[in-house]
């Protein structure tokens, strides 16, 4: 009989059940569940037998292996622990399987690949497209006909908690006739949510709407922290660069899914119809609220079902010239803002560019948070969190 | 005593050796390197004991591990099997050593982590910008003062002789006033060079201009297959996404960077100056002859030193921010166009956009070459070809 410690309010109730990568002072990084205040150790529970697939997926600094598996076989395993822990272990979970969340370090839970950020919010890209583009004409044409998006830096993707320093790089300001380098001035957070892929898609063969949801393994928290001014100089004619790939934080936990499923909701209409492609008569947008503070104040408050193009849309999308997908790929919403100011998923609208306020200071801890549900049904997110570290002084 | 089989004229003379990954019908993927017409089989060499280092680097179906042991390591072997290859193997190659290239089947020689491409041509970003955007300033304000560059996708980087399907995509038709679906009609090659990352450096940390060069382990070619129709609809202001991500199609061999300097070259004189994280005394071109041809027919020449900005400036560029490069990581160049139309590098340039011949049909190959020097002296990269495939006709 195992006893659990779930408070109320907890993120991580039997409804939930997230994977991470986690290590303790004594063992290397391993694969985990999220259970209340405990980590139940997979790679200890599988070694008992519970799982018909080979325990070295969980002995693993990340959990490429394990999703690779596919997802019938990942949800299964999940349904088993479920279950087990709704019958206090049931025999099969001990109390030598759970490590208090407070003793473990958690780490970036999988190896990523490729991974793309759209942009996907039809307030943020209203909001941007009028600071710098033209007021009158905010969105650009194809922005309602397609997801717009681009490719990623994944070598700096960092677990939440991992400090970010400051960029340097390259700046026009205003009125100058030349450049100059030094610490970017205009640090910015991006409140997102990122899919990570669970199924190789192959080469030359796009993976049709209907059948995008066997991609996506699970979803967590994506602060894709942004140097306005950097990016402002750099960023025509090919797209942002260098004002976005010096870091950005995801939170330690993966939730699947089908966690999820209880929270699936239709999105915005989409006017005009979208090419058939994209279309899907399945609800496929999530009710997860989301919330980010700078030192523990709250500085917005939106919902993941603001998004004007689902997932399912996205994947498709990217899919539709043929470019595969793999295990762990990353997809990123872009920044989640909804209608007002409230809402607003990064600091660039929030402050008007700077007009209503400051940037990020050294010093200051971004966090966000994302949860659907209440009480026992809660299925919540964690955090992802970083702290502002000075820029480096001596340039290069 | 060994034979080798160096026909003249051939791009893989002594002066080169370049690494690949290589299986024959009885073994699988590992590493050698070109020499005339054969293949040493490094791995079998490794295990009689000639390397100071574990032989089961070269037991790999990529390059990183090998890379990863530092260029002195690397470079070191390179200089030994020079040095017993120049002695007729000197007792440490053995005939046995050597497989023909006629019965090997080269393989994607790294595995890739993230992959850049720049915008590195001041002719080709001329071109570009005349055709799109406004033919008084074509180039845009921020061009001379950074090499722009963005994040481009490696999930779909194949290695030459891989055929590539015609993508399906997105585009808006002149005059139309909504979107079609289907088979691209602009299909388009890229003339680039890129190289390969050969040492890791640290998240927050940029990468002096002065040590660039121990970054770089070596360089090849790089087809970056392009669809200007679905590019030209998608790209603002994000940058070019799904008219890109279908294929990129890379040459088997990775010259290492030194074998390339007796062809180090001044580039062109940068005007304005730039600023000093991007100023270098050291001459940092290379000057390698570059050869286009569709169906064998040659159509276009250019050359590795047109590019306005070096691969040191590149990388320097690349971690100014602090984003860190990892083992496998490639870096491109971006089409490589030298002055006059025979040295275009793209048929959206030598066409013009189409107004003066056609963009590729199903069934036409392209082929890159290049190579740097004459006779024993000759570094070649030996070619990057691919066939277009017809596009899909069940679309998604």
């Amino acid at each position: 009989m195992i006893e659990l410690r779930i408070p109320d309010g907890s993120d991580f109730t039997l409804a939930n059940l997230p994977y991470g990568i986690f290590s303790t002072a004594d063992r290397s990084p391993r694969a985990g569940m999220a259970v209340g205040k405990d980590i139940l150790d997979l790679y200890a529970l599988a070694r008992t037998g519970a799982f018909d697939f080979d325990p070295e997926v969980f002995n693993q600094p990340v959990l490429n292996d394990f999703i690779a598996l596919s997802k019938c076989v990942t949800s299964r395993a999940r349904t088993q622990v479920q279950g087990w822990l709704r019958e206090g272990g049931a025999g099969v979970v001990r109390p030598e399987h759970l490590v208090p969340m407070s003793e473990a370090t958690l780490h970036l839970p999988v190896r990523i690949g490729d991974y793309t950020d759209f942009y996907s919010s039809i307030e943020h890209a209203t909001n941007v497209g009028r600071m710098f583009r033209d007021p009158e004409n905010a969105l650009l044409p194809n922005w309602r006909h397609l997801p717009v998006g681009y490719h990623g830096r994944a070598s700096s993707i960092v677990v939440s908690g991992t400090d970010v320093r400051r960029p340097l790089g390259q700046t026009m300001l205003p009125d100058a006739d030349r450049p100059v380098f030094g610490p970017s001035q205009r640090l910015d957070f991006e409140l997102e949510v990122a899919f990570v892929i669970g199924k190789e898609s192959r080469l030359g063969e796009p993976v049709p709407i209907a059948e995008t949801e066997d991609y996506i393994f699970g979803l967590f928290l994506f602060n894709d922290w942004s140097a306005r001014d950097i990016q402002r100089w750099e960023y025509v004619p090919l797209g942002p660069f260098l004002g976005k790939s010096f870091a950005s934080s995801v939170s330690p936990w993966i939730v699947p899914l089908e966690a999820l499923e209880p929270f699936r909701v239709a999105g915005p209409e989409q006017d005009p119809e979208v090419l058939p492609y994209l279309r899907t008569t399945t609800p496929a947008h999530y009710d997860i609220d989301l919330r980010v503070t700078i030192n523990d104040r709250t500085v917005c408050r939106s919902n993941f079902r603001h998004l004007y193009w689902s997932m399912r849309q996205q994947l498709a999308h990217h899919t539709s010239n043929g470019c595969n997908v793999r295990v762990g790929d990353l997809l990123a919403s872009g920044t989640i803002s909804g209608p007002g100011v409230d809402a607003y998923g990064s600091l660039l609208e929030i402050t008007e560019n700077g007009k209503r306020g400051e940037f990020l200071a050294d010093g200051d801890t971004v966090t966000l948070h994302g949860h659907a549900g209440a009480g026992s049904s809660r299925v919540g997110f964690g955090s992802a969190t970083g702290t502002v570290q000075a820029a480096l002084n001596n340039q290069p």
